[in-house]
C-alpha cells in the first residue's frame, strides 16, 4: 500500500478578507505549502470550494488557481460537496497519490463570502440544500440546524444552556490561534443572553461565514524531499459517505449515519480503534452538529453528546480534545475551505507546532471530519505523526 | 497496476428535455448503467455538472443524485472543469478505482440548460472564463472561440468555408445514433448560409447547449459480474493537464497545449502511439476546437488540422474516424455530461453495438479527450476491447 504523506502546509488568516481576492487567498495558501513542503512541486491540484460559482461568479476554479499560482500544465479540478468540499477534495487529492497516478497532490480550499459579486450568501448558501424541495420552501442551512436542535433538546431533556460548552471551548482554543477569526474568550452568561438566529439557535451556535484558503502537499513517502525539517505526517484512514440530502427524506432526524459510516471506514483503513484517537476536529458548523458528530463517531451514545460540552471532555485536557485550534466556531467557517483548515491544524498539532497554550501533549493520532449540509456528505481523516 | 474497466454504460436522448428535471435526467442514466453492468452497485459517485450551480440553484449535486437514484450511503462528490466536468470526473473516478480504495465508481455527467431557474445561459456559461478579467468586460466562451477561428483564418490562409467539413461530418453520422439531438444532414451550402453567432464562427460552428446524462460503472477487472454478456471495454491510459485559464495570458494563441500534453500522457499510459488508435471523439463544442484538437494530438500539422475536416480524413471511412456518433455539434452539448457521453460513445463503438450505418469496422481503441474552455482544461482517455 502507497503510503501517502503530508509534505506542507499553508493557510491564511480567517475573517473579513476585503483586501484580498478569491485567487489571492489562495495562491497565499498553495505558496505556503509547497515552502513548507521544502520546494515541493505538485503535478495536480484539487481545489475544495462551495459557492464561487454564485459568490464570485467564477466557475472552472481550479485551473484559474493552479494557473495564477504558476502551476501552469498541471491537472486541475474543483471539487465540490457543500460544506465538505474542502473535505472531499482533500479525499481526491488522497485518492489520486494512492492511486499511484499522481505523485504530488495540491489540495486547496478556499471560499470567499465577502466582496461578491452574486445572490445573497443565504440565498447562495441555499443551494447546497435540495433546491427544488426544501430551499424553494425558503429552508437555509441554518434553518435545517435549528429544526435539528429543536428536535434534540425535546427528545433528550436539554436544558436552554445545553450546548454553551462547545462555543465556549472553541473560543478558548481559538485564542492560541493566530490564524482564527476571533481570539477571544466567551462567558456562558453571553451565550445565555445571544440573539436568537433561528431559534433555538443563538448568534454562538453558529459558526461564522468568513473567507480564507488553506492547503496541504501531498505525496509518497519514498518521494520526499532530504531537506524537510518539521516532523512527518501521514493519512493513516481515509473515509466518506453520504446521507439523504433533504432532511425530510431521512429514517431517523437525529442519527448522523453518514458521519458514522465514514469514521467506521477510516479507522478500519487505519487499523485502530477510536480509542487510538487523540483529538478530533468535528465540523462545528452549528453546535448542534457537534454533538451528533461526537455521538455518531462514537464518543458518546445517542442522545448524550450534547453533556460533553459542559463536563469538559472536549477541552485540551478532556478525554477527547475537540476545535483545538478554535474549530469552526472561533476558527470561522470559510466555506469549501472548512475542510482543508481542519487537515492543517490536526497537522500543526502532529508536528507539536501549535502555540504553547493549546499544544496537546504527545498527540499522535488525530481525526479531522469534514460535513456537507445536516453530515449529507461526511468525510473522514486519519491523521497520524510517523 | 489495477485493470480499470467499464463494466456498464447509460445515456438519456440529448436535447431540450423540458419534462425531466436535472435530478431525473441523472437517474435515467445511472439506472441505465448500473442494468448494463449487470446489476453492479457502485460504491462512489462522481458527478460532472458544469453549471448547475447557476442554472438550477442547485449545489451539493453529488450527494442528491446518489439519494435520488437510491444509493444512499455511498460517498459522492461534484467534480467542475468546465466543458470539461464529464471527462474531470471519468479521471477521479478512474483514479478511485485504481487506487484500490473504492472497488465500483459510477461517473455521471448531467446537465440541464432549459428549465433553467438562475441567470441567463450565457451569462452562467460565462462564469467557466477568467470572470475578473474576462466575463466582466463582456466575454462569452463563444467569443473566445472567435477570436481564435479569427487569427487562425489569418494566420494559415483559411477560406471562409474551410470549417464547414466538421459540421457535415458530425451531422452525418449523427443520423445513426439514436440519442442525438440532430439526426438530419446538412449541407455545404447551408453551412455557407447560416447567420453569424460570433463573426467568423456561424451557427454551425456551435455545438448546440442541450440537456442530457450518461453514465459509464468502473470497476476493477476481477470483480465484474460472470453474467455480462458485452464485450469489455478498459481505460488503457487517462490523463489531464491545464492551461492558462485566460485567452489573454496564453504564451502562444493557436497551440492547444493542455490537449497536447493529455494526449502524449494518456498514449504513454496505454502503452501506444497516435498510430495504434482508431478513432477519435474530439471536444467540437465550436468546430475551431476540432481543427485545434487534431493538431495537438498529433494528426495534423500545426495550421493544418482544418483540411481534414474537408479531406475525408475525419470521415467514417478516413484515417481516423471523428465524430463518429455526431460529436457535440450534433449529439449537443449537454455541457458537463459531455466528457461521459464521449465514453459511452466510445463504448458502443468498441463492443460493435452502433448503428450499421455508423459502426466502425475492427475498432479496438478509441481515443476521447474533454475540454473545459479554449483548452484550459484537457481531459483525455484511451478506451479498449479487451
Amino acid at each position: 500500500m502507497t503510503e501517502v504523506v503530508i509534505a506542507g502546509i499553508g493557510q491564511t488568516e480567517v475573517g473579513e478578507q476585503w483586501e484580498i481576492s478569491l485567487r489571492d487567498l489562495a495562491y497565499l495558501a498553495i505558496r505556503g505549502a509547497m515552502e513548507d513542503a521544502g520546494g515541493l512541486k505538485p503535478q495536480a491540484l484539487f481545489a475544495g470550494n462551495m459557492l464561487s460559482p454564485n459568490l464570485s461568479n467564477q466557475a472552472h476554479l481550479g485551473v484559474l488557481l493552479a494557473d495564477f499560482s504558476g502551476l501552469e500544465g498541471i491537472e486541475a479540478y474543483t471539487v465540490e460537496a457543500a460544506g465538505a468540499s474542502g473535505g472531499a477534495a482533500l479525499r481526491q487529492g488522497y485518492l489520486a497519490v494512492a492511486s499511484g497516478m499522481v505523485d504530488t497532490a495540491l489540495v486547496i480550499g478556499v471560499e470567499k463570502f465577502t466582496d461578491k459579486v452574486g445572490p445573497s450568501v443565504e440565498e447562495a448558501y441555499s443551494t447546497t440544500t435540495d433546491s427544488d424541495f426544501e430551499a424553494i420552501q425558503g429552508m437555509t442551512p441554518g434553518g435545517q440546524a435549528a429544526l435539528l436542535m429543536r428536535r434534540y433538546m425535546y427528545e433528550f431533556n436539554v436544558p436552554a444552556n445545553g450546548f454553551a460548552g462547545f462555543a465556549l471551548t472553541a473560543h478558548a482554543n481559538g485564542i492560541g490561534n493566530p490564524n482564527a477569526m476571533f481570539r477571544k474568550a466567551i462567558k456562558s452568561e453571553a451565550y445565555a443572553k445571544a440573539e436568537m438566529v433561528s431559534d433555538p439557535l443563538n448568534m454562538f451556535d453558529v459558526a461564522p461565514n468568513a473567507d480564507g484558503a488553506a492547503a496541504v502537499l501531498l505525496t509518497r513517502r519514498d518521494l520526499l524531499p532530504e531537506r524537510l525539517s518539521h516532523p512527518l505526517v501521514k493519512i493513516a484512514g481515509s473515509a466518506a459517505a453520504s446521507d439523504t440530502l433533504a432532511l425530510h427524506d431521512r429514517h431517523t432526524l437525529l442519527d448522523f449515519t453518514a458521519a458514522k459510516l465514514s469514521v467506521d471506514r477510516a479507522l478500519a483503513k487505519a487499523g485502530i480503534g477510536l480509542a487510538d484517537v487523540h483529538f478530533f476536529e468535528y465540523h462545528d458548523a452549528f453546535s448542534i452538529y457537534a454533538a451528533l458528530s461526537l455521538e455518531a463517531a462514537g464518543f458518546a451514545p445517542r442522545g448524550e453528546g450534547w453533556k460533553m460540552a459542559g463536563d469538559g471532555s472536549i477541552s485540551r485536557a478532556g478525554r477527547i480534545p475537540c476545535a483545538t485550534m478554535g474549530g469552526l466556531k472561533a476558527r470561522g467557517f470559510p466555506g469549501g475551505a472548512t475542510g482543508v483548515y481542519q487537515a492543517v491544524e490536526a497537522v500543526t498539532q502532529l508536528r507539536g507546532n501549535a502555540d504553547p497554550s493549546i499544544q496537546l501533549n504527545g498527540a499522535k493520532i488525530g481525526m479531522v471530519q469534514s460535513l456537507g449540509g445536516p453530515a449529507s456528505t461526511a468525510v473522514t481523516h486519519i491523521l497520524e505523526r510517523i
